[in-house]
C-alpha cells in the first residue's frame, strides 16, 4: 500500500459546471494506481465539488437555477407571510460571495471515490465537477490524495504486494 | 494494511428511505476487517446516501416532505414575490427525475466511514440510509472499498503486521 | 502504512459553529502523522460537519441565519401559494429538534481530509468547523481516523518504509 499526493488547478470562467472526470482519470493511469480510494478536496471555501449526471447538460442548467433560487444574491429568502429579503451581513466582497458560501455549505468540498483497474469506479451516468459558485473568474485548487496499489512490476513490488 | 472492494445491490420500492447499516455491518464481519476506514459510494445520480435517525420512522417522513418541498415536481420554488414555478429544462425522463439530480446535489453521493473491533464506529441513534429520489422502484448499487487490517492468523499475516 | 483511530469531546454551548481545526491540527502532530488521509466521523444526528471561510465571522451568522430560514422551527416552509407551514411528525424532542436533523441531512457528518507535512492539507481561509444545530448545549463526539505514514526513527520503520 502507497499513497500519492498531488494537486490540480482549475481555471473557472464564472459560475457554472467544469468535468474533471477525464483529468481525474488520466492523472490516476498516469501515477499508475491499480486499485485503491481516492480523496478529492477543493481549497476554496466559495465553490463545490459535486456528482451528477455526465449526459445532458440542461441538468446542469437547472441545477444551477435552482441554487440561484434558493440563495439568491438579493439576500435571504424570507419565511413564507413575510416580506423582502433579509440582507446578508458578509457583503463587502460582492453580491455573489456570500450566496458561494452558502451553497459551499450545502454541497461538497471533498469527494472520497473508489479506484479499480486504474479508473474511477462511477457510474454510467456519474461525471465529477467543480462548481464554481463565484460570478467572476478564479483559479481553484484541488487536492488529490490517493492511497493504494501502484502497478510496478519491479522485485520490491512484487515483495512487497505479497507481505501485505 | 490491505484493501477489500466490493458491492452492494439494492432494490428500491420508490422514494424513501432504506436502512443499509446492518447489511455493511454483516459484510464488515463476513470480511473480517477489524479496523480501518470504509468508503460507501452510489453509483447513481438520482438517490443518495445519508445519516440520520436510527428511532422514530417519522424523522424519516419529515425529512422526506421537507425535500419535497424544497424540491417539488413542479418546478423550482419561485423567489419571494414572484408567481409560478420555473419548468424545469430537463424533463424527458418524468416530473421526479430532475427533483432527484437536484436532491443527489444537495446530500451525499458518499460516506466515509470508520470500522473499529469489526463493525460500523456509528452513535447509538445514527444509521446510513440509501435515500431513493425516484418514484418509481429501482435497482440501485453501492460500492463499499475499505482500507484497513484483516483478522487472519496464519504467519503471512503475523509478518505483515509487524513489518507495518 | 498505518493507521491511528482517536476520538475528539467537543462541548456545544447551542446553536452555532466551533472551529475544531487547531484542535485536529495539534491531534495530527502529536500522533506525528506525517502524510495520510484523516477521516472526521461526527457520531450525532443533529449536529455536523463543514467547511467554511475563517476569517469574517459574519460568514458565519449568515450560513446559521440562512439555515434557520430554509428549515425553520415552525414546520417546513410550504410551496408557494401555500399558506401556513407543514407541522414535523417527530415533534416530542423540541421544536429545534426535526430542524436539526434535517440541516444534518443537508451538511455532513462525515469529511474526509488530506494531511501533509504533519497538517491538515487545506486552504489559506479554510477551517473545519462543527455546526451544532439544537438549540441548547451538548457534548459532541468526533471520530479521527487517520491512515498514513508515522513519523519515527526507529529501525523498524525505516524497514517498514522500504517494503512498502
Amino acid at each position: 500500500m502507497e499513497q500519492i499526493l498531488s494537486s490540480l488547478s482549475i481555471a473557472t470562467p464564472g459560475e457554472g459546471f467544469i468535468n474533471i472526470t477525464s483529468e481525474i482519470n488520466h492523472w490516476i493511469v498516469t501515477n499508475k494506481i491499480n486499485k485503491g480510494i481516492l480523496v478529492l478536496f477543493v481549497q476554496h471555501t466559495s465553490c463545490s465539488l459535486t456528482i451528477n449526471e455526465n449526459a445532458d447538460p440542461r441538468v446542469l442548467e437547472d441545477l444551477s437555477t435552482f441554487m440561484k433560487a434558493l440563495v439568491p444574491e438579493e439576500g435571504i429568502n424570507p419565511m413564507p407571510g413575510r416580506k423582502g429579503h433579509i440582507p446578508y451581513k458578509h457583503s463587502e466582497e460582492g453580491a455573489d460571495d456570500m450566496p458561494a458560501h452558502i451553497k459551499t455549505s450545502l454541497t461538497c468540498s471533498s469527494l472520497t471515490l473508489s479506484i479499480d483497474n486504474c479508473k474511477l469506479n462511477l457510474g454510467t451516468w456519474q461525471a465529477i465537477y467543480l462548481w464554481e459558485h463565484r460570478s467572476q473568474k478564479h483559479s481553484r485548487k484541488i487536492i488529490l490524495h490517493a492511497i493504494g496499489e501502484i502497478q510496478n512490476n519491479n522485485q520490491l513490488s512484487k515483495l512487497s504486494s505479497k507481505a501485505s
